[in-house]
């Protein structure tokens, strides 16, 4: 049983999160809502303002997935050093900005002080954990734990080992994501930018070519997805999806119908746009046409509560995310 | 009022589809469940049992998106000749394989045989208008209408006209599709490909190179998708969703932050990886091993229920696709 007070029981866990923006934050919320007690160090002026604005949005959202009462809200600390937070943390959640030397600095102050037994996750989205690891006192306590905004919702985390991990921490570190209601998806093999982004970033390049050539404005490329193939997309991925699409006849058969198009000249397909003041400022343009009329809050609320309703959906059909909120409610109702 | 008989009435609609397939099956499906009659050509010896299959799972789904009643079905016609099909047909809908000199030849054979005032929309995702309006008789007839799997319940359709084809003409079009519960996309400026298939297209491409690398499996691709960003795209896109993710720093900020990673040496996203008859063979046994113990029949059936239930939400939230299903419910009322 998850300790509802500040007594330390063998079960009760306290987390320590480095940055507590956007993603940080989410990171907080999740924990928090599973009864861990959370360390922040976030030394902006104005992170527990931020913070408590996505707690609020967390604490609207989270419970609504589950069917089963969630464990009593943890004790979050601000703490004023780094070091204070992550001295009883049994995970330590680095969401700090994406630069390797601001990376290295935050692990080597984290590995001065934390426990040995503590496993130290990096939000990266783009670096290797090879990479991180570089230098460290402690590599094989590093590893990527990736999630995806808001993190306090979407359960994807993709965890990410580099050959220096051992099987050990791997698996601790699935059971404790899965823990607070994550879908870890233990990537194999290190790459730059792991599986999500790789497939984000080749859409996001693409978009930006439409943009800039003037094919498409931000709001009809977003129609463009959520009309359509999102909609896919939510319950199923590509490959299941064109298994369908290739119908009776099989995969095979819809890759050979598919193949070919993959060797048209596409050419812009293959290159990176430059990313002039020029291009940004007419996304951020248009993107104010689209949807300037609501504020960010309002936008974060409509999201989730439709996020909420999408994973709900499939939790009534005990499909892909909906099967994993089942099982989730399974591990609360047992630990309640 | 759509007649309910066959008595043609100053409403009363033909449509006409050429090519009875997937994505021909789910035209026929959209247009008759709205009260159309539609006439059939495909010389395919098992067309009929195929359009059986998809008029059953299209009966049992599109319904349920609205809150008031359905017109009565129309009357649905095999024709023996491409010529009798047309004939009296408003609406043309060409859905054959993707072969340029397949599509002239059935765009040299509608025109011999239908109505001046015909509209003739092609299904293909790749083909630019101009390239099918080559030769034709009366090129400015002829648009892309290039719609998205399951047809009879994603409302997207990507409609595409060359600069020879009239204002006139586009407005009808879109006015025809939306009638059907369709959301035209009127894209602006023709390229290969249109905007959404572009952006599957990279998506697809990466995914080809993962696993060719061994990086991810098809599941665990699929995995990526549908537990992360695909519950965001279902109901916002890519840029909406980025403009929440900046946060109150707004989209110029986000991608000050994200731009740079544009510049990272990806090489392999820019390349394009050969189609080998082993990569082939990979992808449809790990495929097979992710969703080989469900038939195809399942898998749609699953895919449905969620999307349903995924528009539905949307709908209680008046957003996005809802938004468009609730407009559409008031068109309907209009008509009964």
């Amino acid at each position: 049983m998850i300790s509802m007070s500040n007594n330390v029981t063998t079960q009760h866990k306290t987390a320590a999160c480095i940055g507590g923006g956007v993603i940080g934050g989410g990171w907080v919320a999740r924990f928090l809502l599973h009864g861990w007690d959370v360390n922040v160090y976030d030394p902006a002026s104005d992170a527990k303002r931020k913070l408590d604005a996505v707690l609020e949005n967390a604490r609207a959202a989270l419970p609504a997935l589950a069917d089963v009462a969630m464990p009593s809200e943890g004790k979050l600390t601000f703490c004023d050093t780094l070091e204070a937070a992550v001295t009883n943390a049994h995970w330590i959640q680095e969401s700090v900005p994406e630069r390797l030397d601001i990376k290295h600095a935050v692990f080597a102050q984290v590995q001065a002080a934390c426990l040995d037994s503590a496993i130290i996750g990096s939000s990266t989205s783009g670096f290797k954990p090879s990479q991180l690891q570089e230098n460290a006192l402690n590599p094989q306590q590093i590893m990527v734990a990736h999630p995806f905004n808001p993190v306090y919702l979407l359960p994807l985390v993709e965890l990410v080992p580099s050959p220096i991990n051992n099987p050990e921490i791997i698996e601790q570190a699935q059971t404790l994501l899965t823990s607070i209601g994550m879908k870890p998806l233990h990537v194999r093999k290190e790459i730059d930018a792991h599986i999500a982004d790789r497939l984000l970033e080749a859409v996001w390049r693409e978009g930006l070519w439409m943009i800039k050539d003037g094919i498409a404005t931000t709001s009809e490329i977003d129609d463009a997805i959520r009309y359509g193939f999102g909609l896919r997309w939510a319950q199923m991925g590509l490959f299941e999806t064109y298994r369908i699409a290739g119908g009776e006849a099989g995969m095979a058969h819809f890759i050979a119908q598919f193949g070919p198009c993959l060797e048209w000249p596409w050419t812009k397909l293959m290159d990176v746009p430059e990313l002039t003041d020029e291009l940004i400022a007419t996304i951020a343009q248009q993107s104010d046409e689209q949807s300037g009329h609501h504020t960010i809050r309002e936008l974060e609320r409509i999201r989730d509560k439709n996020l909420i309703g999408i994973m709900r959906v499939q939790k009534d059909n005990n499909w892909g995310v909906g099967e994993l909120l089942n099982q989730h409610d399974q591990r609360l109702k047992q630990l309640g």
